[in-house]
């Protein structure tokens, strides 16, 4: 058992960390924060919660977080980084949420994000919380910067095509004309008052955001340079509101290269994922639904190449609070403790 | 022609009285109020206005409000009082969308709505905006307190059982046992930034609230009272969010009398709503939908005697919008200035 | 572990049943049959499960269900009646999600289901799915008639005030004035190919249906009457239709005896349920949500007395497929053999 | 006054045209024919229309057709081609919502329609049904094949960038690298009894579906074919099911060519458009909303260069029932009978 900490916990991601973490049979849920809400039981504020988490949000000076093992920030970006030093010290490891350890680049980060980064040599050992990708690195890590939820869609749903491990030699597709039409249910925009948001304005309707630049372009752009393990990366991201509560469905459609005609991507892909817990991919004609992996930490990916032409489309689709937040910082934790990997993340996707 | 202004033109029913004054042929739109979004574009907040809405948000200190026929007040409670006064010395008529001028007893008023009455003398000779039951009166008004969206579904759903005016000289229900089962949409909260209505919250969900008590139950019992001539009158109203946009659906259990008890209802509300041009009495047996009333004035009732027994129970819906708000302003409007009853009001409602 | 087979589990309490089975620690899933999808992948129909349910439907013959230990019947009314004698004979458990073994009195099964009972001899055995109610009953049954969803809700609603066991030598309500304003969400129609149902009819709407009598009627009073001890019970009910997938709220209205004005319902309620492990009698002043119960076996309550007055309101959430179906089956089964009531039930609801 | 009968009115497109013709100034509706409902009332189908469309439906023997002026087929393919060559013999014109009378390839048509062509004679004379490029040509018809609903969206979205009225000598994208990304709301898919679309299915959910192809494929390419003046057109097309009513959104993404990378797109959009009644160029930098056009006959389309690069991104919204169907059937009606385009078809969306 190892006691895990909360900061944050009123949003969408800490009550969903609540859920999973509750039902985790290593891990003691020792102290949530919540300044505003300092004195409330987390079972007032959410009573999906009653008669299974017990504890109280505390005001950060009094949750006694460098007594945990490990703690979750689920928090607006910036909070994390201002606390990091003093937990590392105590010996905590580290999970963000929010994107404080995602952008190893500080300028980028500083671009986007609009505030000066606050512990730059920290940000150097922060591994990205990705772990189709980086299993051995997170298995390694003291701070762990979580994939945000759009890009967790885009990588996994790309690597295949991008990744050397993919036992190709030559490029199989044009990395620099990637297009991501990416949707996302409102439970993405977080738990904050906001009339775009409101059920009144979100419900019945549909709409494309953020198309002149999103926060997470760059991160989508270093973890595919990553993957590729070159630069020559580009894509154009278009985010979509849906009128739904959760999950993510990415459409990414990708220009084959002369040598790329020739794959069997069905395959590739199928065998590229062999062996992840958590990545499904669909038999051959199959098109994903968003709800069939609603409150999992699976996704589900599958691969068509329409008219046999030069153009591949892959669908993707994640619950973007547990795949592509919560569920996998969960996965994270379980990696970095030596626990299985699926440790307290089987839960079956609630279905209708 | 007249002239007409809005005051407080961002919110719900302010949007819904721009669609419908908008293709009115006898208003022309004067001005409209927004101290907070001065200066911008109507049709740039609500873009469905479009080429439809020239107009811009003005402060009220330049809205020349005084050279208007007509001004509805789209408000929070407690403004159009401020404004009265100086409205009707220059002659201009007021709608009041709030509940200033809806309850005539102050005491009632501040103990619902926290403030002290500003205009106790105005007040008095306030007319309540139910055209059914108080035509004759809203012809003469110079100031219309319109009656809320649940309080007119309820009045209009038991008139023809307690008025009077249905033929019968002896009570046909128990006056004091009735029960207002009321469903709304979350448009009938406003748009606010609130989390309570964020689509993650409300929609895929149900619940009642306010059971304790609710603004509109003191309006319904001074409205019943009034169409009953006495004030025998008791209800239980408990008010229930429903994850949709507009619509109100009251389900309304009434205990008949020995005397009620051989009545033909069906007949009795056919007959009492005959001349109607916004009331809909269904055939026996109906069920109306919300559906079948959004974006339009009409209200339809059904009424059902489960299994020939005591209890009677009346249906009814309405567009909390539009009869239950904006669309009833406007046919105050239309008797206050002598216009046809039904004029731009003729929208069919929107199905599916 | 015990085997377990599933009779029609192409429906979505078939498909839940699926969800909770799979998951359990002490079950194992023989067989589920389907006579249109015989030799498809469960896991094809309903890709949530894939790599968690390898069975393929099978037709009934091929489906060797004696061989099983219970068998749940996930059908429509009229087929387990029809196999029950098979099954019992063959020392195997069975536990009707339809309503075949739900009404004692074969006349009002016929009126209410058009069909004749096959094996009254049987269904005078049965013993009806409520564990709170019925529990030491299901703990000895070799056939349960699993409750509705409605009927759940109500009755756990209404039982600490009609139950002996409640403490007071008295009548605390007018048994025969109850009213049920009951609101559902789609599944609770099924998984079934109609009109009224489809999201462009039944979105964005809200309707009563079945004013004039609905098959949930008779089996309510029936179980109200068993609660109650005696046959002075009747009620009013109305169902409704919302614009969710999952959920149950009922609102229910009871006139209160002069006896009854004294009574602390709060502490009533909260002892009467103390010991439940799925019933959770939320503090006073509350307003469960469905969703509060989403995907879980478990039941909120609230109960209100507006204004101190005569009317209590009792307000009861559930999900209709787990408390109200299939997670009431897997309780009656946990009963039936000797497991923790609570084994493979401990899902926490999914909010958002 | 003209007088218009619809053939199949059961349909979301039948219904949207009641509503629309039941408010054409112009327009006496004769009749209305449905095999399977004939005799009903269609205002006891339609609630919605009660006391606004007197009509019953009629069997298409009885519905006296050749005394129309013009006729709707809301109807599934097939229906309209079996009929067209008696009511043109009888001088009354046709508009076709179904797929008989959009492709003038036969073979194209019977490959994807799965029948054959029950005239090609009269399919030579028809004209297709999109009046922003064939405004001159509808005019003159006697028969119309109205566009399809995504067709309409993608090819207004991308006329101004292919057509040859421009202004621009030489192209200015790649025509052969189109991506077209839509999303729908469930209508749709039309008024039947589908799992796929009942509300338990398709809501909270998201998903593409006929990736490998769609029907309107074809159409999409004949027009921009036709549009651009050259066969060297060809496009990648996914559509989406999105968990609203009413409403298309398309993402398009197209690639410059060198000499469109120095042109300014938002002028070109608003100069192209500039003179059309119902297509709305944003100010740059929108995002439009399908309900900003909800039970309206308005397009709305933004144009987006991402970081000023080489792939431009159109943002087109309509309403899939209105200009994707019925409205723009009643705009080419209009333009047959020389009304005013917009006569009958100035109602403001309902919003919110």
């Amino acid at each position: 058992m190892i006691k895990v900490g909360i900061v944050g916990g009123t949003g969408y991601t800490g009550v969903e960390l609540l859920r999973l973490l509750a039902q985790h049979p290593q891990v003691q849920l020792h102290s949530i924060t919540s300044r505003s809400e300092a004195g409330m039981a987390v079972a007032e504020m959410f009573p999906s919660l009653r008669n299974r988490v017990d504890l109280k949000f505390t005001t950060p000076e009094n949750a006694k977080l460098t007594e945990c093992d490990a703690v979750f920030f689920a928090t607006p970006h910036g909070v994390a980084m201002a606390q990091a030093k003093e937990l590392l010290a105590a010996n905590v490891k580290i999970l963000d949420l929010a994107a404080d350890f995602r952008l190893q680049d500080i300028k980028v980060f500083e671009q986007w994000y609009g505030m000066p980064h606050a512990c730059p040599d920290i940000l150097k050992e922060a591994v990205y919380g990705l772990p189709e990708i980086n299993r051995e690195k997170i298995k390694q890590a003291r701070i762990v910067g979580l994939a945000g939820c759009y890009p967790t869609s885009v990588q996994l749903g790309l690597a295949p095509l991008l990744s050397p491990q993919n036992g190709f030699s030559k490029p199989l597709i044009d990395a620099q004309r990637i297009i991501a039409d990416c949707k996302s249910g409102t439970s993405g925009a977080g738990r904050k008052a906001e009339i775009a948001t409101l059920l009144s304005e979100a419900s019945d309707n549909f709409k494309a955001y953020a198309v002149k630049g999103h926060r997470h372009l760059p991160e989508i752009t270093q973890g595919l340079k990553a993957i590729a393990g070159h630069d020559q990366v580009a894509l154009t991201f278009v985010p979509h509101l849906t009128p739904m509560i959760r999950g993510i469905h990415s459409t990414l459609y990708v220009q084959l290269t002369p040598d790329g005609r020739s794959v069997d991507f069905q395959a590739l892909y199928e065998s590229f994922y062999a062996n992840e817990p958590f990545v499904d991919v669909m038999p051959a004609g199959s098109h994903p639904e968003t709800r069939s992996v609603r409150g999992s930490n699976g996704m589900k990916i599958a691969v068509h190449r329409p008219g046999g032409g030069d153009t591949l489309v892959i669908l993707v689709v994640e619950d973007n609070l547990v795949k592509g937040a919560s569920g996998q910082g969960v996965q994270c934790l379980n990696l970095m403790f030596g626990f299985p990997e699926s440790m307290g993340l089987e839960q079956i996707a609630l279905m209708p």
